[in-house]
């Protein structure tokens, strides 16, 4: 499914997480939801939220949910919606205690999810999605991103070492994270100054370009055989070393 | 694909993180290497690592890849190995500065691997599966795994309340995650104590059972609009947690 030239896409939303905060956060249209008719236990209180949001509902064959799903872990549900809007890098900036999450040539559309919805629960204040060379929010992303499209405002960029030269000049502290880095993720003292975390590749981590744009290059120690994290677990690992140090 | 009665299952390994490791741990027998015959750039180091070994290597079709991976992101590598071995529980109740992950009712095999990988990486001496109840290692959860299940040691157990009944008689504090713990897990004072993080199915949580059974139940505090994380990533965090403190 290629990304529409012209945003972020994500018009098509598996999963009753995904959906439900598609018509919590009533930032889209939403044209409609398909519900698998042969489930037992559909999730009463977002077909509810459809109702009285007036949106159509549709009870249908498990495989029609499949083929508009575009995936096969759609939990019964699919929500048609117009695409995810984007904000302006300069829009991220202008907010207090920035706290931003670049994503750069990250392709597994489920990693992405992942680390959306990671970065949404630690209190991160928008991410940065280059417009190439990344993933872009097919089914699969939305669907592991349970909704943080919605609340999450995501600036899509030319690309991520451009971006941080923005935020570089914005005042915002860049944090790389890679297996390569010499400061432990636990010892960065960002503390609560605005900062932008940046997170490479599956398997080749930061491209050289962003990593010459971090202030700082920090890596999560490893004590075991092997010798990298998922990328999304070492999201995690570093969005909530920042959110701990915001919250103390 | 149902998990052999006998042990762990783990028999199919796709992906070249996976079969690098099964190569490199040599603790299982390998029966043969499936290579894609189109792709441009396999890893040499792997079928290097496999012709030392000795291990048949076929250069095949796509297709016959996909069909003996039992997934599509197998990336035209799957090898054939016998079951991955289980350990018993007192087994890694013996060891040294025990810290043990146990996963108790998570569904979904792809979270089950990511989180084998994940306590791996941050110097677990041990995981706990249940033998019902829970994905078992199919091929996504190896191919997540990213060769973790070839140096965690795992033990399998009846169930997770039992075995958390052994570990508290051996002395080893356990502690549960979930979003309605009462200390957030950056202020758990396990320190280098013995400890088995406790981590409970995808939306349900932890069991009544196995809460009852926890010296303490932790979670992970949330700053955005959604209510939680995922348990990979929920995993990622605790487990980082706890290797802080054993390696300050």
């Amino acid at each position: 499914m290629p990304r529409s030239q012209a945003g972020l896409g994500g018009e098509v939303v598996p999963g009753w997480r995904a959906v439900r905060e598609l018509l919590v956060a009533k930032r889209r249209r939403v044209k409609k939801l398909l519900i698998d008719r042969n489930r037992e236990k559909p999730d009463e209180e977002v077909l509810e939220l459809a109702r009285e949001a007036g949106v159509r509902r549709e009870f249908v064959e498990e495989a029609r949910i499949a083929r508009e799903a575009h995936i096969e872990t759609h939990q019964g549900v699919v929500a048609l919606a117009g695409p995810v809007p984007s904000v302006s890098l300069d829009g991220l900036l202008a907010k207090p205690q920035v706290f931003l999450v670049a994503v750069d040539g990250v392709t597994d559309p489920q990693n992405l999810g992942a680390i959306l919805r990671t970065a949404e629960v630690a209190g991160a204040t928008g991410a940065i999605l280059p417009r190439h060379r990344s993933a872009s929010l097919a089914p699969a992303a939305v669907k592991a991103a349970a909704g943080a499209v919605e609340h999450l405002p995501i600036a899509l960029v030319g690309g991520i070492p451009g971006a941080l030269e923005q935020t570089g000049r914005a005042g915002v502290w860049s944090v790389g994270l890679d297996a390569g880095g010499t400061t432990p993720v636990s010892e960065l003292t960002v503390a609560d100054a605005p900062v932008v975390l940046v997170l490479g590749a599956e398997g080749r981590g930061l491209s050289r370009l962003a990593r010459e744009r971090c202030d700082v290059i920090a890596s999560i120690p490893m004590h075991g055989h092997l010798d990298s994290l998922n990328v999304a677990a070492a999201a995690a690992v570093a969005c909530f070393e920042v959110a701990a140090r915001r919250h103390l």
